[in-house]
């Protein structure tokens, strides 16, 4: 999950998130903040309908001021995505002419390369004029509720640059392992036992539970493979396997005491 | 895309967004207002230090003013997870204990059932508690940069909401073929019993541990933690936690029938 996994510059820092006409500043330092949480640098506002270095947008971005500083301002959006080879906008239209909006994470994916490329989003109030869509190759939407449409500008950039980080980091993953790691037998590596040191736990149990009278030998083997299953399932450690067999020892002891006494 | 592609309720209302301890309205609002653009309804306030009906959250909530208005607020975690099946806590922790945090895409779609579920994130400055994240049966960690750890609430939530319906919708989608089963715990669909059921069998092995001398005061919280992640991790069904809780009352039975002897 780590960036550190890529020993090459990550793709994230050459997409330019482009703003356009952006009117609110808190907006534009959540926007600073969240790309710089996502791992995103490169932050682009056309012609800004506010400021983006006042106090306002500082609060918002927090640790990320470095990005609003460094943040480029230009007067149009040819200006903002020269030197860009692929271009994605953002709208709230499911069609524009004959181009149907796609979801983020099918068409995030097509803006990580070593060449600069541009993710466009427009005004607060009324979005992406049809000229400044027409720049884009793709335009993606996206997937709102129908009872509520309208996304927050900086909720909008969140979103897309949270799914750009994850496909960013599936890429690299399966770059360096051909093993997807999407389940829980990968993560906990941790539990190695052999699987003999479990079939002795579950033979102590067995006898354990015949002595104290919970397991009848007509009952014992379906119950014993119920209780196998989650042990299994649960995929223990050494540790906790020894902590529950720990149990049994300290059941016998205080069933066995009792018998002594 | 459409949420009108499903003529069921759709399962994310059935799942709980829990803040505990908001301190920030503005954080609250815009998080009503994402919820609604992403198809979520119940926002549930464990212990708020903030107003969630001021100037301030409604401002933000702007068409979400409904959701402010329908919260629920509670004082305690576990009142906030009444009736709830599975529970999914949100840290900024790569590992708790023994367990791995998942990343939003592996873990987020369990949450996606007909029953009761909740989705929990902490206090804006310091998360959650150890015992609030004992609460859960899994984590979660969003993929951030190093650079920049510290994402804002609302952010947060607007990302593991956008990814609770781009799942819910490709659930939908592939409605017809069977779901993809990629992970233990999409196997283990079975496993449909209350946190409170699950709590209540901690405490009686807690009880009876203590009774046979296996627990002392000194190491009961640190034991009985790992005894709980091996349970969690094994997510039981309601037939094996009576299995379970038998085996305590058969031990108990034991135990105590021969100090009557």
């Amino acid at each position: 999950m780590s960036p550190s996994d890529s020993s090459s510059p990550s793709l994230l820092t050459s997409i330019r998130i482009v703003l356009v006409e952006p009117a609110g500043p808190l907006n534009v330092g959540s926007i600073a903040r969240v790309m710089k949480n996502m791992g995103l640098s490169q932050l682009v506002l056309v012609n800004p309908q506010c400021d983006p270095l006042g106090p306002d947008a500082r609060k918002m971005a927090v640790h990320a001021r470095d990005l609003l500083e460094s943040a480029q301002q230009v007067s149009s959006l040819p200006e903002a995505l020269a030197g860009c080879y692929r271009a994605i906008a953002t709208t709230a239209r499911p069609r524009y002419r004959n181009v149907s909006a796609e979801s983020p994470n099918q068409a995030l994916p097509w803006l990580l390369t070593p060449q600069p490329s541009a993710l466009i989003f427009g005004r607060e109030d009324s979005g992406l004029k049809n000229q400044e869509l027409e720049l884009a190759q793709r335009i993606v939407t996206l997937p709102v509720d129908p009872s509520y449409e309208s996304l927050n500008l900086a909720q909008a950039v969140g979103v897309c640059c949270y799914e750009l980080r994850s496909q960013w980091l599936s890429m690299v993953q399966s770059k360096v392992k051909s093993a997807p790691v999407n389940s829980i037998w990968e993560q906990n590596t941790h539990a190695t036992i052999p699987l003999s040191d479990l079939e002795g736990y579950f033979q102590h149990l067995e006898s354990l539970l015949l002595k104290i009278g919970y397991l009848h030998p007509h009952t014992t083997e379906s119950r014993m493979q119920k209780f196998r299953q989650i042990y299994k399932r649960s995929h223990l450690s050494s540790q906790e396997l020894a902590m529950l067999r720990g149990i049994l020892r300290q059941t016998e002891w205080a069933v066995g005491s009792k018998e002594d006494s």
